[in-house]
């Protein structure tokens, strides 16, 4: 029987401290591409929101096919739906006021695929869009001006109500508020706390990876300077 | 300290066949309460959807404060939130396509308790509101022209993705169609299927009791025949 992921069970995705996010939107040279397998980076994510094919993240899951590290797939909508990563993640707005980011397209992807669900191989996310520039919170209509208290209750409605087993404080483009993350870091017990956003030179690596389990990385790899690998170590350091 | 629930541990409501369901803007009699403590029914839920008001609901919880059943509240908005229950069910409407119902008033209910939340005590539903013509349909805006691949995808994903230990068919006002609820029956694996809507006879009672886990009935209650008892010997017969 062909299986739908590359590994035969999942990968500890909760030991996690560094994350790298490739965008099926973006070419990516393969120099740049062998960078990143070297920063020391945990795992490799690809998502995107915009302009998100099949064909773009079946090329980027076939080049990454042979590669040593574990290569996650964000289900941001069908065409994310590719088999051969080792895990995929689930992202559930919990701050639009459109269901459709909440459940609606979950419902209707897990119609299309019937029982052939590889359940165990999917993560899903609690996500908090918090930036209300990006293309994310454009495409969600994601309520963006949450303060300290109402992003705690959302991790504990994440955490407690829905059994989400991450939260994801998703800045795309902007730095994020160290205020608004240790609020969600105190809400938080079990659950693992990502943090995306804005992280562009060790000093924030290093501030947000005190904050969140997971720091994850995605703009920093098409760009020169400073390079992913300093940024990873100061996620671990 | 003083304690929000009746009880100090909560009860095993997975046990429960038979619920029997008590709305708070209903008039009910001493008379015919003692024949539904006498009935047979595994507990009491109090709840409702028009008209609730914490003083309605607190009278409910009063006048049961001494009865030998379980007492859950349905919590359908801030003003179920009221102490002295053993269980409280909270309610998410999946096939809305307003966020607020599965999870905006919650985040908003959670902000406001802040810590002071009897988590072991909460017990999130997965509801399908499947029957157009309710008042819950109406304020929802739930989508219930669900076929049975349809219904099948929300119990899977009320289930897998987010954990929820009730998925709760409610076609309240009228007896639902028992393809839909074998369809939710063949989906279901951990969680417990809740069944409500339309059973005013004992082979009502019988049919959906084989399909459900939990057949909830409220209506009943309010007539004057059949006895909810002989209701209540049914599902568990």
């Amino acid at each position: 029987m062909l299986r739908f992921t590359r590994s035969r069970t999942p990968p500890d995705w909760r030991d996690w401290r560094h994350l790298t996010k490739l965008d099926p939107d973006r070419s990516i040279e393969d120099r740049r591409l062998e960078l990143v397998l070297r920063s020391g980076t945990d795992a490799i994510v690809i998502g995107g929101t915009q302009a998100i094919t099949r064909a773009k993240v079946q090329t980027l899951i076939n080049r990454l096919s042979g590669c040593p590290l574990p290569v996650a797939i964000e289900v941001s909508g069908p065409d994310s739906i590719v088999p051969g990563a080792d895990l995929y993640f689930i992202p559930m707005v919990l701050n639009s006021p459109d269901a459709r980011w909440i459940v609606g397209a979950h419902q209707e992807a897990l119609k299309a695929l019937g029982a052939l669900v590889p359940w165990d191989f999917l993560v899903p996310e609690g996500y908090l869009v918090l930036n209300p520039d990006s293309a994310v919170a454009r495409v969600t209509a994601a309520r963006t001006d949450l303060d300290a208290e109402n992003v705690a209750a959302f991790v504990r409605l994440g955490e407690r109500l829905l059994h989400l087993p991450v939260i994801y404080l998703e800045y795309s483009g902007i730095y994020g508020s160290p205020k608004i993350v240790s609020a969600a870091r105190k809400a938080v017990s079990g659950s693992r706390l990502f943090y995306g956003g804005g992280v562009d030179n060790p000093g924030k690596a290093r501030q947000m990876s005190r904050l969140a389990d997971t720091v994850v990385v995605g703009n920093l790899v098409y760009s020169e300077s400073p390079p992913l690998a300093e940024v990873v170590s100061a996620v671990n350091g």
